[in-house]
């Protein structure tokens, strides 16, 4: 089943039913005004949801319309928890080697006693109200506050019970997305230096049009991994082309239950992996990093260390950041998410 | 004007008037079912649910009935986005004086090159799923995790646009409450030593029973700050009494511009002050905090200060936290927060 979420100018907008091949939606008024309204009776309002679905997919169904990416807010506009993961340690250690993050970061002592027998992931809050359309411009006020992009994939949960293990957190997946963390960099690196969280430096998250229930990924959804190819293109330049599967250090299961540690996830939470990442190949100069980078800061850790120092500047106005990803069958499997980087008035 | 939400067994409760005395309230059903759903349309709601206010005032609302703080949830059950700041410095002061912040806590640069003139303020993003009601009961699975009390005031805003000076944020405070950001402190020195977000370590908020416009404080609501006393009882003992105003470093309108530096902040944030904390006086030994502690780990601060070691612990299953605020008539503003710390079961 493709859910997304239609501009009505409403704050929650209007969910929409969505067709396998994209080309067609359903407004889903008769079962839920909104995603998180069918998140919060899952079971009650998903069957109901998978109907249309059924109805869509058959040609069959009669209110019908043409499907448009612009039209589409996030598929969850709101959310009341979101959590921005780091699924691929390769980011870490390519951004580590090249010296970009704080000393504590690069060495971090395993779990402290009396706190359990988990070693933590990195973790940490976002917002919830700054959930971006796949084709919403990006609105930057200062070119200097070094936007970046982190091409991600992101889940959206059932309720999950507090210290729930992997497989039991696996269980809750209700809705798969492409997810863009944007990241300013001045500013995190100003949040670093004071020891503080990340607020200011996360301005924005912007999703694919389209959420998917796992099933329709068939055998690419392999033990909470996506072993298909997330396409980062940067003005027109495909940058990068990870596997979402093969390099994932944690799976969305280990994510969820992380995040669950010390208290219940509930319904619509969402979880990111933090941006795509493979190792790269080869030694010294002759390094290579084949499928390239899903985010400016590793592009410029690979610089730092085939060269000395990073020749990449992070997004301009007039930037555009495209992520696809398609299916076994070759075609968009969530839409793809297009932004461009806009100049805004600074108040 | 002063709002509750009562539990109905839905998610987001059910939106209540209440009389000023806390005696009475009323179903704001004709208005709004949510207050998620007043802030979505303030303008429009709010007028509407003042009504019934000076009715409920007047002992002429028709159907009311006796408010029961047990009834409530947290007046905002589920927040989009959720901010805790830091205003007290003296907080930060006594902590960072015993040592028992990390270096680069307590030596914060000035603002870095590049990111604008503000100097940061002390800001965590946490999860805005995880409200508790007035009088729920708050499990903690484990007594070792170190769990602890942050006796604070709270705001829910209205829509605030990114960049907003802090006169006109402080323009977007809608209520008033009284919270209690709760804190696993073995969690929390744990993230802290792995560089880590707060994630883990906040595991929970709770809430004044009722939230309150900024005019039911009359002249007690100065510049964004509240001149009244926030009293804090442990286990029926009184140990803070700290004034809320006095001794708040950075009003509730410089909060939200803070919060506001890089993005707007959408109706319905909540942002809480941090503990409440009152700079001791006198020298040495013969130092005194004569308002007390708003949280254990200060407590445990001044401890190190005057006799070289922490002695108190933290709370354990069975104990009781107690705040209240009264105005200056001598009755209780918002209700009071009491909960009871419970064993839970570890997943």
């Amino acid at each position: 089943m493709k859910l997304a979420t239609y501009k009505d100018g409403s704050r929650d907008g209007q969910l929409v039913v969505v067709s396998r091949d994209l080309s067609l939606a359903h407004y889903a008024t008769g079962a839920a005004h909104s995603l998180q309204q069918a998140l919060d009776d899952w079971n009650f309002i998903a069957p109901q949801l998978q109907d249309v679905s059924l109805e869509l997919n058959r040609g069959r169904a009669r209110h019908a319309f043409a499907f448009d990416p612009s039209m589409c807010m996030a598929p969850l506009p709101r959310a009341h928890q979101c959590v921005r993961a780091a699924a691929y340690a390769s980011h870490r250690d390519t951004l580590a080697e090249a010296g970009l993050l704080p000393e504590r970061v690069r060495h971090a002592p395993p779990a402290a006693k009396g706190v359990g027998p988990r070693v933590l992931a990195d973790l940490c809050t976002l917002a919830g109200d700054a959930m971006q359309g796949a084709t919403d411009p990006l609105p930057l006020p200062d070119e200097a506050w070094g936007l970046d992009f982190e091409a991600s994939l992101a889940a959206i949960t059932a309720d999950i019970p507090a210290g729930s293990a992997p497989a039991r957190a696996l269980e809750g997946v209700r809705l798969l997305m492409l997810a863009n963390t944007w990241c300013l960099r001045e500013w995190q690196a100003h949040e670093r230096a004071q020891g503080l969280s990340a607020v200011h430096s996360r301005p924005a998250q912007s999703f694919s049009p389209v959420a998917v229930t796992p099933d329709e990924l068939g055998d690419a959804w392999v033990q909470g991994r996506v072993s298909l190819t997330l396409q980062t293109q940067w003005n027109g330049r495909r940058v990068g082309l990870c596997d979402a599967g093969a390099d994932m250090t944690l799976h969305m299961g280990q994510l969820l239950a992380q995040a669950a540690a010390t208290r219940a996830l509930l319904a619509g939470t969402v979880v990111t992996t933090g941006p795509l990442s493979c190792p790269g190949v080869g030694e010294g100069s002759s390094r290579q990093w084949p499928q390239g980078f899903h985010s400016i800061v590793e592009k410029r850790a690979m610089e730092v260390l085939l060269q000395g120092q990073a020749a990449t500047g992070y997004l301009r106005w007039g930037d555009t950041v495209r992520l696809d990803m398609k299916g076994r069958d070759g075609h968009s499997l969530m839409g793809a998410l297009v932004q461009q980087v806009v100049e805004a008035a600074q108040a």
